[in-house]
């Protein structure tokens, strides 16, 4: 028989399985086209740490951390919902429901682990420590390569505009990487220059 | 402009989104029931590891290798597709056709980090460091979860019986951790019991 201990993480880890029914409002680049799920862009955010540190612009930066932070940041979708970056009014629905979420799903794990894994996702929601800054950067860039790859898909289907994506991108991945804030201007001008993103 | 290096980064980074479409044998426990890829079962991998590490038997184990492994454990599939545990033939040709998915997959980054992950994936494929012995022990582990809290319905569909569970997963479980053996083996055993498995 597992200890007490043991059952409450099992708990916890099976109860995670539903992110990977959570759809985001990005598309694949692969043939099918299909909506993403939370649990695979999270996995994809953790890939895209382990390749993309070197541009991370405050030192001592702790890419365990940021590794950790992308893999739990989305868990309270699971109650909460993914929202859409460019919603502004589901944006501010948002918080209390998260906070509700992560009471809720981290609170399955034994004590401490509950307190550690929350600790994480304030931090990556607080965005004060250069980890949890990269790892926003990273959260905001993925998406952005998925509009350009898909053609603008996503953007079109929300009637999104360069002005909002501007926006939305441009202060949160310059706060975390100069260099990554060149390369994702550099595909919006893209974008609008090949019709995927209006002006 | 992005620099040769970052535009190599990219092109691994948009590469490994076909994972999202390599399906396993495993099914999801969420109400859909559908089989689950390998991209989120590479992030359930992570998140097993972050909330098990306490169970790995080894002492000196670096999580964050762990973590970083099993992230990138399945990438080769990509080119050579899942083979299924249980599937002796296929586990034969598996090797090769692995050994030239990885070539080609980590090739695609600059050439200090295809070495990094080119290493960090044959060291999980060697199983010799705690590190990756325990990261092998939960990609076993967590495919038993699933089959368990599905009634079964993979072992079924594949008429696996329980000799060969144990064979499959035994020493492999137990060399990484034996605390998540014990947890195993009253999971088969309880599985047989609720006949999702056959004796």
């Amino acid at each position: 028989m597992p200890s007490e201990r043991l059952r409450q993480q099992l708990a916890f880890l099976m109860e995670i399985d539903r992110l990977k029914e959570v759809l985001r409002q990005t598309y694949l680049t692969t043939e099918s086209r299909r909506r993403e799920n939370s649990a695979e862009h999270s996995w994809h955010l953790a890939l895209m740490a382990m390749v993309l540190a070197e541009y991370a612009d405050e030192p001592a930066r702790d890419m365990g951390r940021v590794i950790k932070m992308v893999l739990i940041h989305d868990l309270v979708e699971i109650d909460a919902g993914d929202t859409y970056i460019y919603d502004t009014q589901a944006q501010a629905r948002k918080l209390s429901e998260e906070r509700r979420a992560a009471e809720r799903i981290f609170g399955l794990l034994p004590s401490d682990q509950a307190e550690e894994f929350r600790a994480l996702w304030e931090e990556f929601e607080a965005r004060e420590t250069p980890e949890a800054r990269f790892a926003a950067a990273l959260d905001r860039l993925m998406p952005l390569l998925h509009n350009y790859h898909t053609q603008g898909v996503s953007w079109q289907e929300h009637q999104v505009r360069s002005d909002k994506v501007y926006a939305m991108n441009r202060p949160r991945i310059q706060a975390g990487s100069r260099a990554l804030w060149e390369l994702a201007d550099s595909l919006i001008k893209d974008a609008i220059g090949l019709h995927y993103l209006e002006e």
